[in-house]
């Protein structure tokens, strides 16, 4: 057995991500020719159907929820590596079916194969199915590899996220577990690490003393759905913020790795995630501003008088030597006006400039000259812009910005790869890069804990607007603007 | 009279230059509302024509010469502020003539208006004319201004060129004295002292420690045309080093000026070209590269075993702080594939780099990243150009270059103003800033006269070519590629 080959066991088999994510990503890397020589999925579901409808099931959920292009020639040599296995992951004596099929698949006194055990369930059954699987022998300690991939959310509270991780540490050890943040694994946040070191011309420039402030946004034009329970115990600040956002945050801001293996990469954004200001009750909360959508509290699931925030917006600082001093602003929200992700680096107006030059009367310079900003264009355009002054190409000497910009999805359509079939390479290669490292997790935790979500108002705002006035106010009183508004054809005047 | 209503006295009025670039510009300054209250142009020339004739063969020269959008109505305007003035001004005697016109526009006892002598002439008739000005009152110490304009070439060494200005300095003062280069008021190269002081991000990694070269290339697709007399006595290296590529790279390099006042810029680049390292006989010699296309002996006017060079590339060094051991690659010739007027600045490779990681299997990086490399587009495009290093939007870790762009003329047509209307409303308003000080021409000078021009060997090259291979093979020994070539269809592998 090679080191890439195994054997992937999805509990949750019948479930949204298996169908929406897992098996279209699986998909992916067949017709890549990316998987190992040997491969096989098992789904682990309770429902009780054949092979054949699994298959059928899996086949449709491909054409329903992806638009990657598949045919039955190729569907058929995938099917043949997947398997279903009905059983109740609740019940110990259950799991001896999956030690019988892999003693049997293995041919061999022992499971001697490669095991990656994908959690697609709730975190609530994760201790229950590692203890399981330990107790029934599954995972051993023989010559094979062992590895967990979970998915969010970790916890809801530092304290809570601790327990589970106590709860799975018994049976993994870290580095067998993959905390997957599927964020991590779109194209344009991987590329942020190689814009930042691959290129000489930003690095000298990524710091306070030339970056004014960052913006980095995700907005959703969709509810909540129906994930009306899940979500009112939860809201956006747990949901998003402190996943995905701060994720972001971290590779945006982190120091330069020593090297980039695995653990250098992991060291530097902890270590951003430790220096993160944390909150006090006294001082900060003008700075986060929660939102609710009007008809939030009509959703399925949600409590009638629950002001649960469906919008964050926040200024956060960073406690080093290359951040003091420059904000931070976050905003994420659901149920607004688009779709958007975009990191927004603002840098500082230059000091000396053609603009000191006024006195002579035939420079009519543009009153508003911009500092310059760089956009990582995350989605729904992947992409880079830079925000430049430029001469106006007229008589005189006016000003005007030009924007640069070099956009991927305009180039290739929208054949950037999914996440998960990144994601997914990345646990069959070993490589954890991309997933969450317990420290980072508890860091992330603790600064999420010390917002005091009690003492914060929550503003309406209109399905499909611009999210509560609050944020605009918030900004507009730094002197700054959002600078995602501009892709959403508004300005900070205007609204 | 105001301060910038004037009288523009051009002689050679009936020339080329009248007809192709000052009436036009005129003729867009009018149109624009950018002419003063009071202006009027006194057009001097040999020629017995009538002013209707004349009228006549300037409107023709707009339609004929340029792409400027025209009318009879909007023409009969700007003519009846034109004058024909038949005289030779060679004879002293004729000046009476300009002296009494100008007597009676000003209805007044002397000349009370301000002057602008436009001298569109060859540069030996320079001194002539400034003597019969100053002897005839033309050019008094009224209250009024009076600005001379001259067009290159002014010397061809440094010893001529001083006598020249003798000459002329003995008439007006340096700060009256308005030596044109028309590629200063070319709107790109404008906008290089915009783009390296507007903007933030630029002037921090703008020297030796984050620049690697930069390369200054202007080809020319025509051969010499009609000048081959005057040609065949310059060459390149005085036609276009000398002035126009010695220009931009002061203007690409020079120090931040202590402010934008007219002389502090000049400062500024006048230091620029001070520091300019200046040749040996030993050990320069093989980094200058002279060419010659064929059939440049059979042009008229040419002798038949001249090795006059009609292209020049060349290794420059500037021992300055900021540019040690920079290389600054300079590119200029007749005859070539494109018309192409660009700065290229190309930038280190990172240290710290991802690349570093390619011992984990996964990571198959491009074998060949590059640089970052900023380019500025003067002509045909108008823009500016940065290649970033960027992830493939693959599964695995590829790298591929990203061009970035923004393109002034792909924007606005070819609606840029021509560089003439630029520096002639330069004049009128009395801003030097555009143009060039004694100082920076004398240093251009004492460099240019440190070249032992019978050292160095004339290559042919094909017409509209790519020039001679030396060009190629010297750039090549140093490890580095002319970025020119891309825009030419060409890499530096395939030539």
């Amino acid at each position: 057995m090679d080191n890439l080959s195994c054997t992937m066991i999805i509990f949750g088999g019948t479930g949204d991500l298996t169908k929406r994510k897992l098996i279209p990503a699986i998909h992916q890397l067949e017709k890549g020719k990316y998987l190992p020589n040997k491969f096989k999925v098992i789904g682990v579901g309770r429902r009780d159907i054949s092979q054949e409808e699994y298959n059928v099931m899996l086949y449709k959920g491909i054409k329903e929820y992806t638009n990657i292009e598949t045919n039955q020639e190729l569907w058929n040599k995938i099917s043949k590596k997947i398997y279903y296995l009905k059983m109740d992951f609740t019940k110990s004596y259950e799991y001896e079916k999956i030690y019988e099929y892999l003693l049997e698949d293995n041919k061999k006194e022992e499971i001697s194969s490669n095991l990656l055990f994908y959690l697609a369930v709730s975190p609530e059954y994760f201790g229950t199915i590692v203890n399981n699987l330990k107790k029934n022998n599954i995972i051993d300690e023989n010559n094979h590899w062992n590895r967990m991939v979970i998915e969010k959310p970790f916890g809801k509270d530092f304290k809570s996220a601790k327990k589970l991780n106590k709860e799975i540490t018994k049976v993994f050890k870290e580095n067998q577990i993959f905390r997957i943040d599927h964020y991590l694994g779109k194209e344009m946040i991987q590329n942020i690490t190689m814009l930042r070191f691959e290129n000489s011309i930003f690095e000298p420039i990524w710091s306070n003393k030339y970056i004014e402030n960052i913006q980095i946004i995700v907005s959703e034009k969709e509810g909540i759905g129906l994930r009306g329970e899940y979500y009112d115990n939860t809201g956006a600040l747990k949901d998003m913020i402190q996943s995905h956002l701060l994720q972001i945050l971290a590779i945006t801001t982190m120091e330069s790795p020593e090297n980039f293996y695995i653990d250098s990469i992991r060291n530097s954004k902890a270590k951003l995630l430790e220096d993160l200001v944390l909150y006090t009750d006294d001082n900060n909360k003008e700075d986060i501003i929660f939102g609710q959508y009007e008809g939030y509290n009509d959703e399925e699931g949600v409590f009638e008088d629950s002001n649960r925030e469906t919008y964050v917006a926040m200024k956060v600082f960073i406690d080093n030597e290359r951040w003091k001093g420059v904000p931070i602003y976050l905003m994420t929200g659901k149920n607004l006006k688009e779709k958007l992700a975009q990191v927004s680096i603002e840098f500082k107006e230059p000091k000396n400039t053609i603009k000191t030059k006024k006195e002579i009367n035939i420079l009519k310079m543009d009153k508003k000259p911009k500092g310059n900003v760089l956009e990582i264009m995350i989605q729904p355009k992947e992409g880079i812009g830079l925000r430049i002054n430029i001469k106006k190409p007229t008589v005189i000497n006016e000003m005007e910005v030009a924007q640069m910009e070099y956009c991927k999805t305009c180039l290739n359509g929208l054949n950037t790869p999914d996440a998960y079939v990144k994601l997914l390479l990345d646990v069959i290669e070993g490589d954890s890069t991309r997933f969450t490292r317990w420290d980072e997790l508890s860091y992330s935790w603790r600064f999420i804990d010390s917002i005091n979500e009690e003492f914060i108002k929550t503003h309406k705002y209109k399905a499909k607007g611009l999210g509560p006035d609050k944020a605009y106010t918030m900004i507009k009183k730094d002197n700054r603007k959002w600078w995602f508004l501009d892709k959403w054809g508004k300005t900070n005047e205007n609204i």
